[in-house]
């Protein structure tokens, strides 16, 4: 590698060593980039690799599902039989990395350095409490491969909030619970004002449905979401912060599941831009259908919820 | 909803009945769209659904493997305890999608609508067979909810190839096989002269490889990568296509694990941009450090690999 590419952090796309003359010219007029540790040259990143074991992280709920974390998994023996079934033999390169913690299940997404879901539980047990939000710092979350892990250093300058999925406020309950929700795979990078106006007052309303009914379950996540460009064709476009390109989502999205009194199961699901959002704006307005959701998220939230009950209400924009 | 939203494929974003006079001008001026079918008002979609045993489809390999199929792990009881054990009360909205079949296994991304790595074993034995390609159909992966699932109308007019990711002509030893490799989530959308040309040479030189090794694990999948924009911030920027909004990839990576018949493992990584790339340019000018397709993809095959053997050999631009 030429000296003036190891010494920076982002690496040229390949070809490496294709010059203009030699037809690859198309390719290096493109500026995109493949990420490179600066300096590290790939016998040192290979030197420097500890089979991490990411599943040890894995407490609370998780360890009592009988899910398999993707680490285990890979390092499982091949099955026996003939060639067609040792396609495992070194491992499968990822699988759903979930993390269960004091106040919330999360689904992290090595891709974008963020989370895909978070689920909570609220009630009138989880919202009281002396927990100490001063005493809680935003952390990396050193359960997920460096390589894919936001740090602070990321968020610092970018003008984006280190916006919690699953918030803090709604963990009062128990400092560790409250803690664990500062871990940097609960943050996305979020608008200043929305976090703090909006976002937030969808954030209070979450918790003021807890405390009129059973149970609320929220589920929180990014969106990247496409639109149409003066082409006439679609494009999904987001910015990427900090040296480890964490995704700034375009929207984001909370499913509610309202566990009522009756036994009754209410669904409501809001989306909202990563931008300025007015927050004279009646939050019913931010309602949206679950399909919508479902769609352009890649989860399913109905068919799951249908298995448990029949009871179910969907409430969205018109319908109530 | 009003009519005029109701005929529409696509949706405008929320807030559904904000005028520009009540605050919501500025979420109102930008064009993202929420995916919704046509003519789908939620109750309708509620009726419709049924509840999709996707993990049935599951053959092969994963039936042998004790990986628990993402419908499972969401279809079961709650654990028993206190509240905190309650939060996959109502399931979990989205775990890995691993899909083995006889010819690959596959792990499915049901946001871009195609896969995040698919892996193919190599060897004298699977290259040698009278599998006809003709007698095969590009074919929806019906395992895959209709939500997240790509279509063969979504390609049509789109200007992209539907792109093997685990070739065809690899599996000429069943025609079972072969077919599998016509599952669209299988499939990436490929720019033509990149897949009949460059992409193609490096598909013929992973058989050229299987010839004279043990085995040739492939390990193929797409890559969205960022680039700098005129502002100095980073994007990441894709196209989608069709009804389903297909991602099209920027760039795709190959990460080859040669089995030597000395024992030796030695590992050999490329990544090739979805645009025309001229076939004159040698291959080995597309390989990259495996540790930037590992940091860019969200996937880890290093450490996987050296839990298994410490005979590991790593080929990369400059290095061989």
């Amino acid at each position: 590698m030429p000296r003036e590419q190891r010494s920076r952090p982002w690496l040229r796309l390949c070809p490496l060593k294709a010059g203009r003359a030699r037809g690859g010219a198309a390719m290096l007029r493109a500026r995109w980039v493949l990420p490179l540790a600066a300096g590290a040259g790939l016998g040192a990143a290979l030197a420097r690799r500890e089979p991490r074991e990411r599943g040890d992280a894995a407490e609370g709920l998780l360890a009592r599902l009988p899910v398999l974390p993707a680490v285990a998994a890979a390092s499982l023996p091949a099955p026996p039989g003939a060639g067609r079934t040792e396609l495992s033999k070194y491992g499968l390169p990822g699988l759903a990395q979930l993390r269960s913690r004091e106040s919330y299940v999360l689904c992290y997404d090595p891709r974008s350095r963020s989370a895909l879901w978070v689920i909570e539980q609220l009630n009138r047990d989880t919202l009281s409490g002396a927990s100490d939000r001063a005493a809680c710092d935003f952390q990396e979350d050193d359960s997920v491969h460096e390589y894919h892990r936001a740090t602070n250093a990321d968020y610092r300058g970018s003008g984006f909030d280190r916006g919690h999925l699953a918030a803090a406020a709604n963990h009062r309950w128990s400092q560790k619970a409250m803690k664990d929700t500062f871990y940097l795979s609960n943050i996305a990078p979020q608008n200043p004002h929305l976090n703090q106006n909006a976002w937030n007052n969808l954030e209070k309303y979450c918790r003021s449905l807890a405390k009129h009914n059973r149970n609320v379950y929220v589920c929180t996540g990014p969106l990247f979401l496409p639109r149409m460009e003066a082409d006439g064709k679609m494009y999904v476009k987001y910015q990427v912060i900090g040296k480890n390109n964490v995704a700034v989502p375009t929207h984001f999205f909370k499913v509610l599941i309202l566990e009522k009194e009756s036994g009754e199961i209410e669904l409501r699901s809001y989306v909202m831009p990563n931008s300025p959002v007015d927050d004279k704006i009646p939050l019913e307005r931010f309602l949206v259908p679950i399909e919508s959701i479902e769609r352009a998220s890649g989860l399913l939230f109905v068919p799951n919820i249908l298995r448990r009950t029949s009871n179910l209400k969907a409430i969205t924009a018109g319908k109530h």
